[in-house]
């Protein structure tokens, strides 16, 4: 079965993206060498990449532009070439490159996608598709870089969350730069 | 002059309390000895506490009471005893022992504040009180204890903030329960 992980950059608040989407902090202090490669790790592996509707747009009116290539080259190649999913019933097509459109019922879906052949599955911010995936217990790893602002308002991760959950901290670790990887497994 | 420190427990996604002001989640794992050991060193140091009008109601309906002194009684003692600030222009009277009620501006009562004799200050949740003197520069040192949960929903420290808050990290330590110290520096 085919392990399904959420990655995100937040802020100290937890926000993965500010009002309108911004997420500029989260590419403060990538100089930092130690951290580079700790991305270019991350996005040496191979995966697959699930969003919701909000994030894929958001997604995909960026790292397909100029800007994304020269702030993160290696990222944005790597977003742009593999293969990505996007949940929504409302999205009339998913234009992006290698992007699948899944309009069917998320968890249903979802499950049918873990027992799948492929690779390890990577949620990219999308809030409410992690609260829906976590509350239905189908999410194995949550992993976290925690960035050193407060932004006071954005999108959260668990909002909707019907009940509180729990994590195991299986791993952490911390740059130069002031950000800390965190990751977490989920307690069955 | 006087440092004036932000110290909270929060949840991985950024809240210090739930719905109703709930914080059991905060006093999961207090039984880990390391951890039990920082926090009786935390509270063994000298230091004036200073509240908002909604967390100092939430703490004064909890420490004084036999849940509080059973779960936590190190604090708890420290939490009775030691000197407290509430600010709030609409509460009567502060009747949680060794409490001063300030009504004044709150930027301007803690400048003069922090000019004056005493220990260091430390703000305990509060929310809209960190946004404010976030926003004024006038906290200089933000802890946080990371709790391995998520809730959904609840009172994050900077809501209202008016800008970005970009910090510097200047230490992290990992505890066997899960949980995770921050200490970040304001970058002047």
């Amino acid at each position: 079965m085919r392990k399904l992980n959420a990655f995100n950059h937040v802020t100290l608040d937890g926000y993965f993206a500010g009002e309108n989407g911004d997420m500029s902090w989260a590419h403060k202090g990538n100089d930092d060498a130690e951290y580079q490669a700790f991305v270019a790790g991350n996005a040496s592996g191979e995966s697959e990449l699930l969003f919701g509707r909000v994030t894929y747009e958001m997604m995909a009116g960026y790292w397909p532009t100029p800007a994304a290539s020269q702030q993160a080259p290696i990222v944005a190649e790597k977003m742009n070439s593999g293969r990505k999913v996007v949940f929504s019933k409302t999205l009339a097509e998913a234009s992006w490159n290698n992007t699948k459109l899944v309009r069917g019922d998320l968890a249903e879906e979802v499950k049918k996608m873990k027992d799948e052949e492929g690779p390890d599955m990577v949620i990219l911010g999308s809030g409410s598709i992690v609260a829906q995936l976590a509350a239905a217990g189908l999410i194995d790893n949550y992993q976290m870089v925690i960035n050193p602002v407060a932004l006071g308002k954005g999108r959260t991760l668990f909002e909707g969350l019907p009940q509180m959950l729990s994590l195991k901290l299986i791993k952490s670790r911390t740059f130069n730069n002031g950000k800390i990887f965190l990751s977490y497994e989920a307690i069955a």
